[in-house]
């Protein structure tokens, strides 16, 4: 048999016993615990989960549910016993809870020292400044005499980041000479003029093995992913390879194991890091159909250190746009399934099993086709109409899916 | 909003309120259970379902598990309470406690009518002989005089059949002049010289919409399939929309909703049908990676009176193996799958959750490719390795996957 045998072969307490494969441990009950549990069903597991309450996401769908929370460590500490490797939903455990579970013995990916890097925006821009990597201008600051200095070179407005703690657009804001400052630990950075936003997707396994999807445009509204359009369009195919390999490089020396997402600016001439994430990631959800291995496959090979899979787009044009909860309707999410289904039989549709609230991702859409525009076009139209309502055209005379 | 309005809008009592979504409740807990609780979880729902046992492969990896027999009608009714609809993961449930879950009220799908032609292969052969659907000579037997007639007319050796309870070849017998036979209800069959065996795969919804994916083969072992072309390579496409037509007929006419599978034999003159099956089938597992809607989705879909989706293939070329238990290793199933995913980073995996037993049927793999020879030699390398530890030679310095 040719390629490698692992270093060492597992433990068999880290074992099912009976199917011989190991247990993962996700911390974090949301849509992305449930989505990487699909994955882990096929991979001839179930997914451990350990959720905040019954009602998360992922535990209204997988068998092996913990209940506790990510900041109490004696919760984390029985949830990882039996864990081949534990992983996680979200950026909020605090490192040194991580930290006294390595100490324990317990394998964690990605590392608490590699994790920091998306969990403290101002390590974040000073590892990959040491790294040359291409950030904004930015600084850490305290006081708004340390926010006018810093923008006396920059210019007004400024963009004024949370080191800890923010997402979906928290944590984040756009500051004028006028504007008060929030009372949180913060660094401050240029408001860089950009064409837009795109994503690159890798995985890094303990081995070292990294493999990249396709670098992809993201569109954000009020600092939410709303759409990601695989692969960029119109994306200059060597400043495609520059990000991947960007992105390849900060998961090496940043020592990530599973997923790494790198957000950067498209500025027009040229790329800078805008943000990292080390889990399965919204820039990727268009992977589950769209690329023959999905992000939450992938996240699990990279942190068991099984070889990754391929990477390849299923079609030439993937798009992905996220359903929020819009206003209460009359009509059941239920009826509007069936609308959608009916006006365009190859959306696919992921609920993430949450009531709907104004503004809260509820699920996501992706379409697949031959040209991005219209493809586009497909998904926004079926998600905004299971969000708002508004009519979606009726496709089937239209290019065959 | 075009497309049709359903006729009446489901119960509240049926919704899950905090989605706004049904519930579908599948009775058995088995591989095909598991599977469409993946699909299940994309849909909003979490499929609920009657295992016998909580170590059975669906009631390991899903939340809402009941456990009880589907011989025990009180158990089925007790499950059937809040469910928008019932349906199947095998064809054991007593016709008469389908039929009594009906008087009470409960939406079944496929319904007792119908699936009585999956059950008993009398009504089957009968019903579809008044249909004029091409089917072996057969007669039904009663005693070896009966067997030894019909053979008179056909030769010897003759296939008989268990009318009830079969499945994975059990309760087919290839019988002999001399032969005994099994005292069971049998029906007996001329022994069809056959080029080799297609499948159908069609959905039908109660409103009546059918969809069909393309026609296969189909590769059995001793009754077990263990391979599945898609689509059936070399078929003349007039007898590919011939099957298709069958089915879809079928499914029409039997009342089919949910899945039918038609496998057929292609006799090298024309097509015979051999069995029914009303749930997702071993012969659609490849539906998963290589068709836009998963065979699981689209019963799920069925079943809710959903539109069916898209049935287009993502791959020229896809093959299904079954992995079935081989003999007991030293290498347990994890390192076999970590050899696997390096000989071959393009072949999708599906495990069951099952213990290893030899010959059982654990799980399988997919492959997708550009050319049919090259794709089924990496899916039953795959599969064979993972069942009996042959090496698969390494295919990463061939064709782009």
């Amino acid at each position: 048999m040719p390629g490698r045998r692992r270093p060492g072969a597992r433990l068999a307490a880290e074992m099912d016993t009976r199917t011989g494969l190991p247990v993962v441990g996700m911390v974090g009950g949301g849509q992305l615990a449930r989505m990487t549990h699909q994955a882990a069903i096929a991979l001839g597991q179930s997914l451990r989960i350990l959720a905040a309450s019954p009602d998360d996401s992922a535990a209204l769908v997988a068998a092996d549910v913990h209940i506790g929370h990510h900041t109490d460590l004696d919760a984390l500490r029985t949830f990882a016993k039996g864990c081949e490797v534990v992983t996680f939903d979200h950026e909020h455990v605090p490192s040194e809870h991580i930290q006294a579970l390595e100490a324990g013995g317990v394998n964690v990916a990605p590392s608490a020292a590699a994790l920091r890097y998306a969990q403290d925006k101002r390590a974040m821009r000073e590892r990959l400044t040491e790294l040359g990597a291409p950030v904004p201008r930015w600084a850490p600051v305290r006081t708004p005499a340390d926010v006018a200095a810093f923008a006396a070179g920059t210019g007004w407005p400024v963009v004024v980041k949370a080191v800890r703690g923010g997402y979906d657009g928290r944590g984040v804001w756009f500051v004028d000479e006028t504007d008060e400052l929030p009372g949180v630990e913060l660094i401050v950075e240029e408001r860089v003029p950009l064409r837009r936003e795109l994503a690159v997707l890798v995985a890094r396994s303990p081995f070292g093995q990294v493999a990249a999807y396709p670098t992809v445009q993201t569109v954000q509204r009020e600092g939410i992913c709303v759409e990601v359009l695989a692969p960029a369009p119109d994306l200059d195919p060597e400043l495609a390879v520059e990000a991947e390999q960007l992105a390849i490089r900060l998961a090496t020396e940043l020592g990530v194991v599973g997923l790494l997402a790198v957000e950067l600016f498209d500025t027009g001439t040229g790329l800078l890091v805008n943000e990292l994430a080390m889990r399965p990631h919204n820039s990727g959800h268009w992977t589950i159909e769209g690329a023959r291995t999905s992000q939450f496959e992938q996240h699990l090979r990279a942190v068991l250190d099984y070889p990754m899979g391929d990477t390849g787009l299923t079609a030439p044009a993937v798009v992905m746009a996220n359903v929020l909860g819009g206003e209460p309707s009359e009509m059941s999410m239920d009826e509007r399934l069936h609308h959608m289904f009916a006006a365009d039989p190859g959306i696919k549709v992921h609920f993430y099993g949450k009531q709907v609230r104004p503004g809260r991702k509820i699920g996501h859409v992706t379409a697949l086709g031959e040209d991005m525009t219209r493809t586009r076009e497909r998904a926004v139209a079926a998600a905004r109409w299971l969000q708002d309502g508004i009519p979606m055209p009726d496709t089937r005379a239209g290019e065959s899916r």
